[in-house]
């Protein structure tokens, strides 16, 4: 059956694009990339790109974290396969392609996945040293020869339109490209540049969610510190997010430091790599959230926050069932302060070690983010409902765009932020739909 | 914000009473039942009903499944209670009021629970032998004025019209009462009757979703036996169901055997227990079922079959996983043949024994029930996705109001049967509307 979403819009739309996209943009040194319509994507837009590693003062290294899926997608194989062979150093390129996942392909798509890095490497004079991502509709093998053509094609550049149309060739639904860079300094006093760029869990009938997501920098990182640090990143920020709790089989974060600033190589035992850590962390979450932000239909962004945990494993489960239930997902869109649900949820959630959870102990309050007061709102307090909950207040926040749900478990020093979205009407419209 | 759901209708909606609703009915000896309408529903529909055991030869068996829900209704509690300082004998009376599930009430709603099963056990003379459940609005406390009244005024029969009021008593945004009633023979010859009555995933803002359920039985059967034969009956039934994966504060399913007919009284080791166990589970189902048939929003009705499984366990992990998928449910709801999202739902299912599930071994298919052919559409054939999909074939199947998606993981020979139903704009409308 086909939908008239627009039926559906309970109030103006918000300008995601504007308000998301940034206009210029600062980027880590020797890198650059390039991108191209190959004519996979029927419409003609961006759906191959490349980015490349031109330093070769030292050697980078790089991480990656995959779905844990069991049917893995062709270039999450291949993907692996690259930087294990290459011990994660030495990794020099990315070649992402838009509009066809290469999942559920079989021996074919382990070939095409192949000869698409190696077109890579041929063209960039490389050995082995390129990683794939695909994402797109499933069950469909690629259209090898436009893509070879595109591959061919490609040019390269470093400013700041060549990052965005990076960013745009590797969406899918997305509703806006998502390409963040920010800069910090260590104690040395030199200035480090991340770039980050993701795609959303967005649809092309008839395929899945998949999540895409690349870090770039210039700061050198030995491999056991990149690799600890985008665990511990990924952790916070990706495996962080929900719009409708499936997961995909081409999942895949990954992320190069080509240590293009000539400074000392940030390991474990740095004295500066606990603060790598923190910021790498921090921009993963930035750069998660505006998955979120894009949630296919979603018309609010809820911070779910559940703190003061006895460890960080509880407090992640508790989080992650809140922004994962239907009913909270629907009374968040319908702006109606069912408090109930949230309660329900944490009640069913399933965590292992029952000594982080206390019902005596709890407090869950709705929190507005937007400066006005009372701020908080109490929902349940020392595991006692709040039967006088200030309803109109409730309401007030719930009509908010970003809002907060607090859970304080009271009984450690842990905590998780979870990022979800509402669903809705246009959410059941995108999915429910018929291929187009 | 409000929604206009017909706005979403994209057919004629099921006429769900007429096809799902009994005429008429036979039911177990010396039970009797009555309803009313106290006034807590504002509608004023009935909304409190009371079953009664009135065989005096011989000690009722009782048994009930509740909720693992952290937070546990105050029903759920006393009802516990109930049952063991009975000894699981001699219980003989449930008391359901719907409207109020009487939940997150803190001692007040214990004492109000109390309250209500001391006012059913003075009325009918009996001495603390009285279950409770409730459903409803969640926060709120009893009315009690209102429900002692009702109590009091309430009058029991034993006809058709007496079962049909009561279970209309216990519903809440249920589109239809859910009765059933069967007979079966046993080896001796005699004729035993099988009575069931459960209420669906419905909601009324801003509570969540409470699934109630009773048998009762004029089979005589032992405390020890029943116990064994409602937790093998229920993780194969209601166990089995999904609508939206939340799971309520309020959740119970009891049975009651008063064992009305003279016969011999049926026990774990007796020739006829496997018999019993089999009627009551496919029975249960039934019941089961039928909440599914009334999900709301429903408009498909989905058989989930995970079959030749090493464990039980693992079969229903996999089916439950598919069940809950958004993605699966919303492809259902738009009749896309979208068997990408299925095999991706088995990817990430999670089975704790991962003998059971062999990818290399895997098949995925759409089954017609409906009599046409072909009836099995291949998706997945041992582990190699069918890239040959009859898409139109597919599509066919999909239109169907009822269906199958069955996985062999050719592993072993234990199989589960889950039922879920496709999540459509009307479930967004009602759950994600204002209270009304």
């Amino acid at each position: 059956m086909k939908f008239t979403s627009s039926l559906f819009k309970a109030k103006a739309p918000i300008d995601k694009y504007s308000l998301y996209v940034p206009k210029t943009g600062v980027f880590p040194k020797k890198f650059e990339v390039g991108s191209i319509a190959t004519g996979v994507k029927k419409n003609g837009n961006l759906d191959l790109g490349i980015i490349v590693n031109r330093n070769t003062s030292r050697k980078s290294t790089s991480s990656a974290v995959f779905t844990t899926n069991r049917f893995k997608a062709a270039p999450v194989l291949k993907s692996k396969e690259v930087l294990e062979s290459n011990n994660y150093e030495g990794v020099n390129a990315i070649v992402v392609n838009s509009g066809c996942a290469n999942s559920m392909t079989g021996e074919v798509g382990m070939r095409d996945a192949e000869k698409m890095c190696d077109l890579v490497n041929n063209k960039l004079h490389l050995d082995n040293q390129t990683l794939i991502m695909s994402t797109g509709v499933i069950g469909q093998k690629l259209q090898m020869e436009k893509i070879a053509n595109g591959i061919d094609k490609i040019k390269f550049g470093s400013g700041f339109e060549d990052w965005l149309n990076m960013a745009k060739s590797i969406c899918t639904t997305d509703t806006f490209p998502k390409l963040i860079s920010s800069q910090f300094k260590l104690q040395n006093g030199k200035v480090y540049t991340l770039t980050g760029i993701s795609k959303g869990a967005g649809m092309i009938c008839p395929n899945m969610a998949t999540l895409l997501g690349y870090l770039v920098t210039d700061l050198p990182i030995s491999s056991r510190g990149i690799k600890k640090i985008l665990s511990f990143a990924g952790e916070r920020s990706f495996n962080c997010i929900s719009v409708d709790g499936d997961m995909s089989t081409n999942d895949t974060i990954c992320m190069i430091a080509n240590g293009a600033v000539e400074t000392d190589v940030v390991d474990v035992d740095s004295p500066d790599f606990e603060d790598v850590c923190k910021n790498v962390t921090s921009f993963a979450q930035q750069l998660a959230q505006l998955v979120v932000r894009d949630g296919e239909g979603a018309t609010k962004f809820v911070t779910v926050r559940v703190t003061k945990s006895k460890t960080f494993e509880d407090a992640k489960i508790i989080a992650e069932t809140i922004s994962n239930s239907s009913l909270v997902k629907t009374a968040l869109y319908g702006e109606d302060a069912n408090w109930g649900r949230i309660l329900c949820a944490v009640g069913y959630s399933k965590t292992e070690n029952y000594d982080s959870l206390d019902e005596n102990k709890l407090n869950v309050k709705f929190v507005a983010t937007d400066g006005s007061t009372p701020s908080e709102l109490p929902l349940l307090i020392n595991g006692v409902p709040n039967l006088d909950v200030d309803e109109a207040r409730a309401s007030e926040i719930l009509a908010l765009n970003d809002l907060e749900i607090v859970v304080e478990l009271n009984t450690g020093e842990e905590e998780c932020n979870f990022w979800t979205c509402d669903l809705t009407h246009e959410y059941v419209t995108i999915n429910g739909d018929y291929r187009s």
